[in-house]
């Protein structure tokens, strides 16, 4: 975890989250009033922490992973916009600004925020497999909830033509069984079945759970919302249990032998 | 920066680095012993770094933002496996045996290595922006030193068709100054000139400076090497000074004003 996330979470007297997430933390939760909610409650939940910090709360607002890479940064700032709600940006300074505040109803409602970048899955999923993730890549999430299939679809083949390594979020829900297989067809349209490719359940949590196979083998079945699923560029190699992409210096300089 | 990474730093006996980024870790460091080296040094870094290692010394080889991301985890990795190295999974069992290795010398030379993962430079550039990677994106490096400009040309392409968010590593150098302009004509094949971008520099470190802009005005010579690009998708909003990628709650539930 972020050191900064830490103290952000020290310092808070409000917290909400997904429920899951908020267990992974709670020996930092104290006394703190703790907001917990479910599974697609994305919106009730960034619309109470803003409510909160509205009133005067210094609050936070959990993700897993870094909460800029498909987590709630982006749906709070959509929501005070659409809401007319006057957010700034929070520094050092604002935090005077914040507890000398007018009370006049007249003035247009703030609060001043802050995101705090965190270690996106992807980046723990990698290092748990040694270094997939050295050379150019993308993060498709599979999920067709609030994008359409079409777009998923152009985006895979895409990445999958231009060689990227590929980090894939969300890759298989109850509801769609199916998605992940859909991608894996369409990537190997362009890539060979033998690309390593990983999955990566609940990286550097507890019940972590990883498993490294190819392209072709990739075992569906194991994958679920909480695995994310790495699939390597034309050069990504296995050496023992290590998935690595190489960047190309060994091909530039000559290393002599150990 | 990580808890994980200080940690892991806390308990090195050696730390190599390149020496700016030593500098931001100086207060860590006490009286370990620091090896400090220049750009383009990283094979020799990595060497040097493997033969600490392999004399039993516990090392930490330092990379800016996540060391798995255009970081030093694979070169070392790359190194071990042309060298026939025998370099094993770290865990908190591999303590003990590591500490009881055996002196034969007929035996493969052995040490234990964990990829510590942090927060990506592109991360805590979003963070400072907003919320621009909120959905798929790219990361693409602009150096050609390693990789064949065509290659990095078609990944571009492929990423604005596409309409993958990008964030562009590596944008400017001295030698070649000319590359991120090439890359900016690319984008704009598929791209409006309007698509918000911004430039951020040493994100959250001292000398920390952003600009926010649009791909069409995009300052390229405010541009240098230790700069993230990110350019937007097509959905890619800025509102007050803050740039967001919605994901599209907001399209599929209806959100009463506050």
């Amino acid at each position: 975890m972020a050191a900064e996330a830490i103290r952000a979470l020290e310092s808070a007297e409000v917290v909400l989250g997904y429920k899951t997430y908020l267990e992974l933390v709670e020996e930092l939760l104290g006394d703190k009033t703790v907001i917990s909610s479910g599974m697609r409650k994305e919106v009730e939940r960034c619309r109470a922490a803003i409510e909160h910090a509205l009133a005067g709360k210094n609050v936070a607002l959990i993700s897993s992973g870094d909460a800029g890479i498909y987590g709630m940064a982006g749906l709070v700032l959509d929501i005070c916009r659409d809401g007319r709600i006057d957010v700034r940006k929070w520094d050092e300074a604002s935090r005077e600004t914040l507890s000398g505040k007018s009370e006049n109803p007249d003035e247009p409602r703030t609060f001043f925020l802050r995101v705090v970048p965190g270690i996106p899955a992807f980046s723990a999923a990698a290092a748990l497999l040694g270094a997939p993730l050295m050379h150019d890549f993308a993060a498709v999430s599979l999920s067709d909830h609030l994008t359409a299939w079409e777009v998923i679809e152009k985006r895979l083949s895409a990445a999958a033509q231009a060689d990227f390594v590929l980090a894939l979020y969300n890759p298989r829900s109850k509801s769609r069984p199916d998605l992940l297989d859909k991608a894996r067809q369409i990537l190997l349209r362009f890539r060979s079945p033998h690309t390593p490719a990983a999955i990566v359940r609940k990286a550097m949590r507890p019940g972590q759970w990883k498993c490294l196979t190819t392209l072709g083998d990739l075992p569906v079945e194991e994958v679920d919302m909480q695995s994310v699923i790495i699939v390597g560029n034309s050069q990504t190699y296995v050496w023992k249990d290590w998935m690595v992409t190489p960047r190309g210096y060994l091909d530039k300089y000559s290393v002599s032998e150990f």
